[in-house]
């Protein structure tokens, strides 16, 4: 991967998005300007990152710069994961198709409850908790979908950082001390609430 | 509430979250910049659209502050909100704790299935589909969860807006098509997952 600014690498993730999502042949940097509110500038330079001549008088073409934002970021090769904690959400993420996970593979779930474990049906494996150091490593997952309660929270993020784990995705409610070269993004359904509710027009003379 | 700029609130609810997990009696705005990379100037502008004097050159008081943007951005206050589509994600959210919501309520919950909706164990009212308009108005539900699966979500989306929804948070993996002054906020678990493996130091001599 190049070694690129993280916010560089974000708004070409979220450029990939658009330009994924886009039907025609090619796209200016003033359209991207327009849909993002980033400079024509920062866009050029952006992609500039990116190594190739992707054109930009005419506009960048999708089906050229998607693929290399893709192959730039690493999101095209197999990048492997697995979900701790496996309550009502846990095995929500457990029983998504697999094709619905785009590059992204489930190896395995974990969970303190044995009987849970051992129970619960799912697509993939299932192990107890104390089995994640050798399970991460022997099947070399990256990234785990934190699951657990908040009040369990630290305590499996720090047991997924003595495993091995390089990244967690954390959906409960509080912010975890992880080591900083550990990233951790927080996905917490409140907070993507109070950002849709700031954006709501309130109700005026509904009965 | 204030008509502020979007990224004014944007700002500010960011600011909020970190003043409520502060500690400290007072922070400054360059003890901001440094946690948000926003600019001393740019922090002091968002504080002023508050019209409030909240202190500057000895920093601003969290304690302070944080009931001030609540209050600006309309979140020190009940709003309402329905999960339409009870699948295993839908059912996940429903059956979560109502302090979980903070300040957000969950009134109802609703899908095509009508078996579903008699069966399903909830606490809170489950209805089936078409009742969507009558239980909206009633109960003024502001904003929606869609988790109904990709196919279904356009169509969902539709209803809901013709039922008076306001704000619709999707968890599909599609951009959905509504009026311009519904806003949308998309939370698919993938684009989290790709955002956060665009920060993943990759496995290095790891067996």
């Amino acid at each position: 991967m190049v070694h690129m600014p993280e916010p560089t690498k974000e708004r070409l993730l979220h450029l990939m998005r658009i330009l994924e999502k886009s039907e025609v042949p090619a796209v200016t940097s003033s359209h991207i300007e327009g849909l993002t509110g980033w400079s024509s500038y920062t866009i050029r330079k952006d992609i500039a990152w990116l190594g190739g001549d992707y054109g930009s008088s005419n506009g960048y073409a999708p089906s050229v710069l998607v693929p290399a934002i893709k192959s730039a970021l690493g999101l095209d090769r197999d990048r492997r994961f697995c979900v701790v904690g496996l309550g009502r959400l846990g095995s929500a993420y457990l029983n998504l198709e697999a094709e619905a996970w785009e590059e992204f593979t489930l190896i395995a779930g974990f969970d303190t409850n044995v009987n849970r474990v051992e129970i619960l049906k799912s697509p993939v494996p299932l192990y107890p908790a104390y089995k994640m150091a050798e399970i991460i490593s022997r099947f070399q997952i990256e990234m785990a979908l934190l699951c657990v309660p908040e009040a369990a929270a630290q305590a499996a993020a720090e047991k997924l950082v003595a495993a091995g784990i390089r990244g967690i995705l954390n959906f409960a409610p509080l912010v975890l001390t992880v080591p900083s070269e550990i990233p951790v993004r927080n996905v917490y359904v409140v907070d993507a609430l109070r950002s849709l509710s700031i954006q709501v027009k309130t109700h005026i003379g509904q009965s």
